[in-house]
């Protein structure tokens, strides 16, 4: 079983329909991490709700209680679950995405009004959300609209989780995914689920996304003197806690982005000539990492060293330091109390667990050989497991083969160097396969100014989604 | 000639009467870095100058023009020149002091008002501006006062510079001072110069000072992508300017205050067994720089060593990172330009000029080494020479004397780790002897909350001046 035409000559004579639909989510400014703009937020959820609802979708809304945000205790926009089809002969696919955006602003340096859908003659629809990511909500919501109006059945159950707060760390979604996954729950019978929250690695191959590195963040806090020093009355008198700080955080990573923490590289077995040659498949250049960056910076000219640094190995980045000097101008203070910022991006085995006895030994060897009469202490911030999936489950094979028959093109096969922690959620909690299906291009400029989906990752990826379900529905366990 | 005691006498009997003056002082706003109290530091400078002129001194106040702060065009408040005597056979003393403060609120953690002089039981005058610089200011008023009340010649002639700008760089006082030191101007004829704008190195013993260290402060600017970049995305896959900086600002200082830049400390020779005599002769001890520093950091147990490192030795002091992430939390970014804020203190013969190739050389040495894509300049912000004058000039033994007299105890002579940039000005437009006579105690509280100056050192200070200016009219050149 494929797609059946009529689905695909539909997405087609409805593309302006939907891009005008898309046009009407990205005019509410659903910014979850303003808040001023938190009724928005819950105005985007109740327009999701009653979309779903409209073709033929049961909808809840779950309160998901309070949080703080900027000091103020604030309501949490409510999540919408959807559920259609409950046949025990169909596999039930559960789709995720997000109705909230990141804040955006003309002074920014949009060329027109982020929060108006504009179509330019190229074909890109920009405006914030278009890609990220509410152009792939809406593509389920299309897919929803050929059965509904033309009164076919689905090739599979469905059910869906939205949130409104995934661009400001998924608040809440944790435990309601945790909660809807024990029996009785909404997800209750998922067999797989379909993320579509990421995007192709360049502008021209659709791509099939199997991991996602984790997180383990950290501070070095350094403390000496009562109060910030005069660095006249006090330079070369008493141990200054930013040269311990400076020399600290000079031990953990080199130039080239080699972890020095004896162990943290270790951890993850090199590349073998087999995977390797994934890496050497995928669609993708030196120049596209540089061009990203915006700077000829890359660490090496051979591009599997730098999709297996992205991908397959961890990853330390020095983020800055807290407490110390970090105006414009020339002020002379020696810094009481700094804490230097750095992150390890994980991956399997690799958990914030087993990474911390590495860091926490490294640094107190490495404080204890400074002899500075400052303080020391390491504290770990939030942390997040990496997420590595089989490529040759059933879901896989379904989103290959819809691509194949919508783009005519093998996908690359990639995993993120980034998070989307609702991920592991989903896998643990439901003990299923979790498959990201990006709908949009590298070049999108999520979270950036003048974000753009382009007309035909729409469109195709309307169909994209579609196709995939009956896929699903066709392929052998 | 000594003082007068009838000089003396008149201090100790009208002591509430100048106390409650530099509580009107301290009442003034005259925070010169606020914009918003512009005018009050314009007010503090006509106080200034009307009550100089009550006690027959002639006053000009000058023009200094414009400047701009928080991107606004201000007024620079007037400075205060003053002149009274113009015997061609005295010696003409030019006094140096500044009527603006440093900004203060309650909030900040005073226990009392900062605008309102507090005296406490235990002789402590609390307030902004008590001992930075209002009560000093105030000591040449008081001794300008006897002499105007009882009809009494000064033994010297008196020349004033006061200015509402020290706080704030002292901006247009270099073209005021160069201006005004030649020939026809108001300092011509100056033989000394006496500034009374720093403290003791304790609560107990006066201090002569006779060396300023200089400075140059630098930034190291790296920068590789073209915006922020996302650490999960892009972390090890292109070189992080943070990284590169990280280990260029390592490379400046060892933890035990040693400058790692191969020739800047060997600019300055080692102090051989007389001169650490001089050191050794202090009345300080290493519980004192803890006490102010507020821990036990000290870089030595010898205080000759810690001395030395602070009056002596140039230090290199780092401030912070500017474009870096700087806030609390746990942002996974990678920033785009990064730029390390680093000082160096200089002593004797080190100049900002003559220090900068060490400078350069090792940092484009060091960043060759890293071998990275990315792109580093160093910039070089303000800078200023240090000072040392001759400890054995008349003017110093004229203070010596003033000391013994006073306080019946020798003077500690002392070099400040920090800079006073007038202090240089007025050495080189003059070229004359200048000293730093500081009329409060190292525990003052110059800069931070509940300021004060202790009654006696108000008190008997106003007599040291007046006796210094005795000593300077009887001692043989």
């Amino acid at each position: 079983m494929v797609a059946p035409k009529e689905f695909l000559d539909f997405v087609d004579n409805n593309a302006d329909a939907f891009i005008q639909r898309l046009g009407e989510a990205v005019a509410i400014k659903s910014i979850s991490g303003d808040p001023a703009c938190r009724p928005e937020v819950f105005k985007m959820m109740n327009w999701v709700a009653q979309k779903f609802e409209s073709v033929g979708v049961e909808v809840q809304q779950v309160d998901l209680g309070k949080h703080i945000m900027d000091g103020q205790e604030l309501q949490l926009p409510n999540a919408v679950l959807g559920r259609i089809g409950n046949d025990p002969k169909l596999r039930t696919v559960l789709c995720y995405a997000h109705a909230d955006v990141q804040p955006a602003n003309v002074s920014d340096g949009w060329d027109t009004d982020p929060f108006t859908l504009t179509i330019q003659e190229n074909g890109k629809l920009v405006g914030r959300g278009s890609t990220d990511d509410k152009g792939p909500l809406l593509g389920w919501l299309n897919v929803l609209q050929y059965h509904y109006d033309n009164k076919k059945p689905l090739p599979v159950n469905l059910r869906f989780c939205f949130e409104g707060m995934e661009e400001s760390g998924s608040e809440g979604l944790d435990e309601l995914v945790v909660r809807e996954s024990k029996p009785g729950g909404w997800f209750e019978g998922v067999d797989c689920v379909c993320i579509s929250d990421n995007y192709w690695l360049n502008t021209s191959t659709p791509v099939l996304t199997y991991g996602l590195r984790g997180l383990a963040y950290y501070k070095l806090n350094v403390s000496g003197p009562a109060r910030d020093l005069h660095s006249g009355v006090f330079g070369r008198t008493v141990h200054e806690p930013m040269t311990d700080l400076i020399r600290l955080m000079n031990t953990l990573v080199d130039v080239n982005g080699k972890i020095l923490i004896p162990g943290v590289d270790d951890m993850v077995m090199a590349a073998d000539v087999e995977e390797r040659k994934l890496y050497e498949a995928l669609d993708y250049s030196i120049k596209d990492v540089e061009q990203s960056a915006g700077a000829p910076i890359a660490l090496s000219d051979d591009k599997v060293e730098v999709l297996m640094g992205r991908m397959r190995m961890p990853s330390l980045s020095l983020h800055g330091i807290e407490g110390a000097f970090y105006g414009s101008g020339a002020k002379t203070v020696i810094p009481a109390k700094v804490s230097g910022k750095f992150s390890i991006r994980l991956v399997p085995p690799q958990t914030p667990e087993n990474v911390l006895p590495f860091v926490q030994k490294h640094v107190d060897s490495e404080w204890a050989k400074l002899g500075s009469k400052n303080k020391f202490e390491l504290e770990e911030l939030h942390g997040g497991k990496p997420w590595v999936t089989d490529i040759n489950h059933w879901n896989f094979q379904a989103g290959k083969a819809a691509t194949r028959a919508v783009y005519n093109k093998e996908p690359d096969m990639t995993r993120e160097g980034g998070s989307i922690p609702v991920t592991l959620t989903f896998a643990e909690a439901l003990g299923v396969s979790v498959m990201l299906l990006p709908m949009g291009r590298g070049d999108d400029g999520a979270h950036s100014t003048n974000e753009k989906l382009d007309r035909s990752n729409f469109i195709e990826g309307t169909k994209l989604l579609g196709t995939y379900l009956y896929e699903v529905a066709a392929i052998a366990n």
